[in-house]
């Protein structure tokens, strides 16, 4: 009896990629690895990086969207909690044992709000984020509903464009409604400059982030000449923490791809000029495929399609290969080059995703890889929760 | 007591985005539609043509992913089996009962062929593709092993650039190997075109699969030479359904998108010039969004962003609505123009997807809605079975 036989007679393998022990070979593709050295490397680093500057790191779960990640980077690299980006999101978080939770983004519709008042019932400080005084209602009566308490930072729209304020005096309102209503906590602001965090010119990251810190400060003094501090001023991704950490204002990190790492942001350039992934972030993130089809010499057809990624970022490139690339991708298959026809039927190629976030939340398992060998299955936790 | 009251009471609530008599201003966001009465009347519309021109229509289940919908086409539509890209996909449709499934694709991985082998123990006629003779032998001994019968199309490359033969010579010679194995059996030939679908011209797809019918009637003949007949002659979407019903050599339509439709596919023109949107086919699939701030007067952010749906063919539509347009996509976020300050906060959206099937890979249920209430919810059963 070989392996895949043992595998293949349990029903519960039909859904499952792999099985502890399993070579690489024997995984079944597509599917997500992790490459556990480099992810534990990548998370001791960042952790050591925050705390040797005095921040707290509060990691972003939307990324990786695993209860089982976010547990190890709280005792790997001393996180303060997690963030996320949807109410389903903090409930699995919060589920599995997470105990201070940030929904880092507006939470407006009525079953939103009240299914958010009940999360810390879970036992869960819950923090959220707040843009428009008309919310501070509706989460107030949500959270006296339940007798509970939801801590609210004002968002800052700091040069991303999407949910947030852009004045001092409309912070300063806010934060005064919010003080004001029973059930609510003004805890903070919430200040993370997404836009600019995939440009590639760390001067030109540089010069953003000094806009929004010069915003984040005006609203701490401001808030501060009214006698009200500020628990929590957060933001910081991957291409800007070193930043936010130098401020002086920011207290608390959320970065998220750090840990993984993808073929976007790797390209992205540190202070020397270097890529971030030729040194600062290790990838730790994979998508495994195998070769399907290789009909035409030069061309092999693998697995791994528009159903195992997002390319909104791009295509993902071939790990460890210059002499292979991956140049089209349709629902399931991807077209490799192949010029030398130096691969076989059933090779196993490591795939760089564009883009980890959309591409972890297709995914049902992480398979945990260390010195050639599965040493664990981790589920995505949160996958899926949209809403 | 309200609705969301009622709704939050229950724990699976926190995993389901609507409860039958919803409203569609109740349904937890974002999510999957689908309006009942434009699916009912796109799956008659083919299955009437499909009848009323000689062809047996095989659905395409890798766009909608959902045995609840392979049922309703058989019921509405006539269908005679469904099709997909993955051995896992077909275990979640014969599980479901589906009597009569191609696996679309070639199948290599030991476990996977291994799998392949004992769908028919689920009582589904097990058909898949084949491209190159060293598949053939592995295929044999798996399902002698497990006592079934795997039925094989030969596939053709006509056009797709990816899996496939490329020659009549090639066809003969698989088939010949087919037909020579234990526990195989040759059924015919797989032909579908897929790069042209998508082609905005009528007649530049016209003149695609001209090139792919000659293709496919070299093969055909040349078998018929030696006897052998192929009961399969698989091939057309969407965008060539008509080209391929006649043409005289195919018997299978294969057609997915036309039953939700989408942004991308839409938008081709039809022998008259018309989009196919406008009134081939109607748009029955859409993601529901909601808008959740509104901080800046002509700039909604709504909460479907690239977790809810794939952008590879095109940011999405926003259905039915002139005065506001969704321009920019990110993780959670989208942004949505809306100069005139139409839109309020929780207002819902219906968005018509860029593509359709890895939109719909991305959810775990569809929410059927008719006259203006939620009717049921499907799950999206093969989502995520990419293996």
């Amino acid at each position: 009896m070989n392996r895949h036989v043992n595998f293949e007679g349990l029903e519960v393998g039909y859904d499952i990629p792999a099985l502890p022990g399993m070579t690489e070979a024997e995984i079944q593709t597509p599917c997500l690895i992790l490459d556990l050295d480099a992810l534990e490397r990548n998370i001791v680093k960042m952790g050591d990086y925050a705390r040797a500057h005095g921040m707290r790191h509060r990691v972003h779960g939307k990324m990786h969207k695993s209860v089982d990640v976010a547990l190890l980077q709280d005792r790997l690299g001393g996180s303060c909690g997690v963030c996320c980006q949807k109410v389903s999101e903090a409930e699995a978080f919060a589920r599995g044992g997470i105990r201070d939770i940030l929904v880092s983004n507006q939470v407006r519709d009525p079953a939103k709000i009240d299914r958010l008042a009940r999360l810390p019932k879970l036992g869960a400080r819950t923090i959220v984020c707040i843009d428009e005084i008309a919310n501070v209602a509706d989460l107030s009566d949500a959270a006296m509903r339940h007798g509970t308490e939801i801590e609210c930072l004002v968002e800052i729209d700091c040069g991303a464009g999407r949910c947030g304020v852009r004045s001092t005096a409309d912070v300063l309102a806010i934060a005064r409604a919010v003080a004001a209503a029973p059930g609510l906590k003004f805890s903070g602001i919430q200040a993370y400059q997404g836009a600019m965090q995939h440009l590639d010119s760390y001067e030109d990251r540089r010069a953003k982030i000094d806009i929004a810190v010069a915003m984040v400060r005006d609203a701490v003094e401001a808030l501060a000449a009214e006698g009200v501090a500020c628990d929590i001023v957060g933001g910081g991704g991957t291409g800007s923490y070193y930043f936010e950490s130098a401020s002086g204002v920011y207290n608390e990190l959320q970065c998220g791809s750090y840990a993984f790492m993808d073929a976007d942001y790797g390209r992205i350039l540190d202070h020397d000029g270097q890529r971030i992934d030729a040194g600062e972030w290790e990838n730790a993130l994979f998508i495994l495929t195998s070769v399907m089809s290789h009909a035409k010499a030069d061309k092999a057809i693998v697995d791994a399609g528009l159903k195992a990624q997002s390319v909104d970022s791009g295509l993902p490139v071939i790990f460890g290969r210059d002499d292979v690339k991956y140049v089209k991708c349709s629902d399931e298959h991807g077209v490799v080059e192949d010029p030398q026809g130096v691969l076989k039927v059933n090779d196993r190629l490591r795939l760089v995703p564009g883009h980890c976030d959309p591409t972890c939340n297709v995914h049902d398992w992480y398979v945990g890889v260390r010195d050639g060998k599965v040493e664990l299955l981790w589920p995505v936790s949160a996958r899926g929760k949209a809403f």
